[in-house]
This record gives C-alpha cells, structure tokens and sequence, in this order.
C-alpha cells in the first residue's frame, strides 16, 4: 500500500491529503434539511448529513488527490449510526481509487493492539468464514504503550501489506508537554522517532516503509531532524492551513526525491466554502469550493517544495 | 460518578473491575451455536455472541460488583455489529445498577477530543435535539499529546459529573520505553501523574477527583510513588492476574483511607471456566465459574489490603 500511496501521489502530482472531518456545523444547510426531512434530528439523520456532505467532496475532488484521511472521532461522536457512517465513506472512498488513511490514533496493550489492528487493517474470523470491519489502507497509532503496543499493528499490515504512521511529534500546541522532555540530552519524540525506523525496517515497501510518522507541520526544525532520523518513513503532516503550518515549513518534510512526505488539511478543504476566499461558490457549491481549495493547496506546496 | 464509585466500592466491600473483553475464543460453543444459527456466521453472529456472553456473565456477577470494564478494540474488531454489541453491553450494564468504565484510550487534539469526550461521556446536538453516542460512565485517556488533548475530556466531565482514567503507568512490558525514560532526573511517568493531579484539581468530586489515573499492577514500586504523587486520583489497576500482578503488589496503590484504587480483572474473571481452578463448572455453566472467580478475587484482595 505504501508503494500505491508513493505512485497515487506521482500520478497526481499532488502529495495532498484531504481530511474528511466533518462537523454538522460544517454541513451546508440544504444538505443537513434533506437528512434531517429523511432520518429526523436523530443521530442517523446526523450520520446521513455527514455521509451526504463527505460524498459531494469525494465527488469533488477524487481525481486530484491520492488519498483523505477521514478522523473517526468526528464520527464517533454519532454513536453506532455516526461509525456506520465513517464506513461508508472508506468504502465509498476506495471505490472511487482514493487510498484511506483512518486516522483513529490507535495504541493499546499486545492483545488489544491486535484487535484493532484486526477491525481496522486486517480480518477477523468467524467461525469458518473471515471478514473485515473497517478496512482501512492505513491507520494513525499512538505510541505511548511502546513496542508492545504498536508491533501488532506492524505485524498485520506486514500480512496485508498495508500501513500506519505513527504519531512522534504532533501539531497541537500543548504537543511538547512531554513529546519534547530532554531524554538522555535529545528531546523524546526522537527517541520515538528512531523506534519508528527500527519498526519499520523490517516492513519495507520498494523505497518506503509501511510504517510511516505523524509530524505536525507546525514544527519543521524539529520535521527537519526527523526526516533525518527516519529516511524510508512516510511522514503525513497535519497542521497546514488551518493549524497554522505554512508552505515554506513543509519543504524540510520532504526527502531529496521530492517524496516522503504527504499533507493534510481538513478544515481548508471540507469547508473552504466558509472562507472568505471561496465564499463567492455559496452553500448550494461547497463541493466545488473544496475542489479549487485543493487546487490552490497543491499549487501552494509544489511551489514551495519546488515540483 | 467518582463520588458513585466509591460508594458502590464501599457498599460492595469488593475494589473490583471487571474487564468485558471477550475474544470469540472465550465464548463458550453452546452461545456460539445459538448465535451462528440465528445470524450466520457473521458480523452479526460474532457480535451477538459476544453480547450474550457478556450479558450471562453480567447476571451472575453484578449483585458483587460495583463497576464493569468493556474494552472497546474487542467489539471494534468485529466492525460496526460489534461496537453495536458493545453499547448493548454499556445500556444492560447500567440498567443492572453497574458503573460503566469504557476502555477506549483515546486522545487527540483539543477539537477532536471533544468529539470523542461528547461521543463516549456527553451529548451531541442534532438540530433542536441532544443524544447519547455510548454513554459511559467513565472512560480511559491517552495523554501522549499532552494539556489540550485531555482537557476537553476533563471539561465534560465537570459538566457531565462523569470521570476519566489517565494512562500513566501502563502493565505492558514494554511500557517502559517512553514511559520510564528519565526526564529532569525523573521518569516521565512522573511528570504524567503530576500533570493528572493537576488536571483533577479543578473537577473534585468529595474526596477523590473526576481525574483517575491507570497504573499497572505489574509495576507495584511505580504504584507506591504515584500514589502519592496523585492523592486524589482513584487509580485504576491493570495486570491483576492472567498478566501477573499479586494481591500484595496492590497494597501501594490504596490509600489509607482503604479506597483510591479499583482493580480490574478480565480474563480471570469472564474466562474462569477455561481456568483448571474452574474447570468443573463446564463451559455451559462458565457464568457461575466467572462468579465464584469474583468471590475469590475479592477475598484475595481484601485479605492483602486489610479489609
């Protein structure tokens, strides 16, 4: 799956991710009406808003970009009928050729670290016949349970040649309380940043590996060190855009190749229609707004990285 | 809800969890087979499996315990069906008087753990209306992104009067990799317990706050200081048994008030049947053998602890 993530991005001249996120708050009006005259105002109506909201900036985008990255907690809030929702919209999102990064930080004890590594990236078996709950391309794992928590995740995506980033150094601003603590005279998300090329050195895909990082791009001396810390790992990026990261600090992200690093932005796509920039396509085009919001973001960050 | 749990403890006289984790390979043949005949062996067949395992060990056991545990990645394995079984499994336990501590370990950024904390502890608003998503009691929280991704749980606690596990001390082997690295001449999970001391400063419940801690059996020497570090913290304890942890191990994770600790037991408990101790109950009887495994675990302990 990395070598389809580093091909789709080739192929699309765009090493963009867009963030499936959605809030009902970010639900144009007409759509969240249509659910709600549907499902009522129940959490199925919710779900629906928010499935019929992704669909149209699938429908919108697909074709410029190699991946989204739906948030499972934005679904979750919905209880049963939002997760039926997020599956729907990986589903849907793979029909349509994106890969899909579920972006569920992840990370419990061996055992448990299996079971979702099972429902979210492999198969689960039932009695003589196995099946896929979730059926991501990639997930998002926490690393603060160590090797044992996160090597079960590394083991299924070795059997399914599919892939995680973990999360080193993340975007938000309290991210240092502990990710920067001195250790041995070098700051932790190093530490864990090494851990992250020890684990996916042995699940290698033909350049990269399938075990990849999250770094914030709010941070790119500290992205620059890790680029160096983890050459064959991916690194998705959150934090531009909305967050704060600018185009410029995404240049030390990326390998001397041009590839190794792949940026997301939710809020500046999904609901670009709520900026003053794109306010001109209205409610009724929000879709049509996301599609020029990624046009604008591939244009900004292949001129900063210089493609 | 913490304010609850300790005079459910103090009622039962039993400082016990029990951990719902069931792996199919835990739910005795007969339940299989009646589920299987009913829904296929499917998503829905494992889940209503699980979901009737529970529910029988449930009723055998909930006169003797305050609290139950169910670990979200066990259902989320089985996809959408089985995280259906698990909020069947959070509704029938609260109806039957018990504390619901779901074991999710989430944490994200501030805006994503909202949704999470609304998802699991609060309410959602769909249009005019408010629901319930899962609807623990309490839940546990991954700190590894640090102030702003556990404060919104910490928020809707306060509103909700609910509460929250901070993962401090895992009972994973390899916890100690982040976990112990030396930071200002301390281990980091140090700094972790002092940052949930002063989270749960401002969410007091009467004697202990809405902010507990986990911190594994396993690691006793760790418990002792993080007890003190964390006076008000209830602390809840994985690792008892199948993992390893001793009934003397627990003594340094209670106060001496004798509360402040609940200790959780799964395996030991739901898979007693499987268990030579136990085995003379026979699999169509494994409820009354996770009953008697409770009885036995509460004498265990209490016996160590002095009550």
């Amino acid at each position: 799956m990395i070598n389809q993530l580093v091909s789709k991005i080739k192929e699309k001249n765009a090493p963009i991710v867009v963030g499936l996120d959605p809030m009902l708050s970010y639900v144009p009006e007409h759509i969240q009406k249509k659910a709600y005259e549907e499902f009522g105002e129940t959490l199925e109506g919710a779900a629906q808003a928010i499935w019929q909201y992704n669909k149209g900036i699938v429908d919108a985008c697909y074709d410029l970009i190699p991946a989204v990255k739906p948030q499972i907690a934005m679904y979750e809030q919905f209880g049963v009928p939002g997760l039926m929702a997020f599956k729907k919209t990986v589903d849907y999102c793979k029909s349509k050729g994106l890969i899909v990064i579920g972006d569920i930080k992840r990370g419990d004890i061996g055992s448990t670290s299996t079971a979702y590594a099972v429902g979210h990236l492999g198969q689960v078996t039932v009695g003589s016949k196995t099946y896929r709950g979730f059926d991501e391309d990639f997930v998002t794992v926490n690393p603060y349970l160590g090797t044992d928590g996160v090597k079960p995740f590394v083991d299924v995506c070795r059997e399914e040649k599919k892939g995680i980033f973990v999360l080193v150094k993340t975007s938000n601003p309290s991210s240092g309380e502990f990710q920067d603590r001195i250790v041995d005279e070098r700051p932790l998300y190093e530490l864990v940043g090494e851990k992250v090329a020890a684990w996916g050195a042995c699940a290698m895909g033909e350049q990269y590996s399938y075990v990849g990082a999250v770094v914030g791009a709010t941070y790119p001396k500290m992205g620059e060190i890790l680029r160096k810390l983890m050459p064959k790992a991916y690194i998705l990026v959150p934090g531009y855009g909305a967050q704060g990261g600018k185009a410029e600090d995404l240049i030390p992200y990326f390998n001397e190749d041009g590839f190794g690093a792949i940026v997301n932005s939710s809020r500046g796509i999904i609901c670009a229609y709520q900026q003053e920039k794109y306010a001109s396509f209205g409610q009724e085009a929000y879709a049509e707004a996301s599609r020029q919001a990624v046009i604008d973001m591939r244009e900004d960050i292949n001129q900063a990285i210089g493609k």
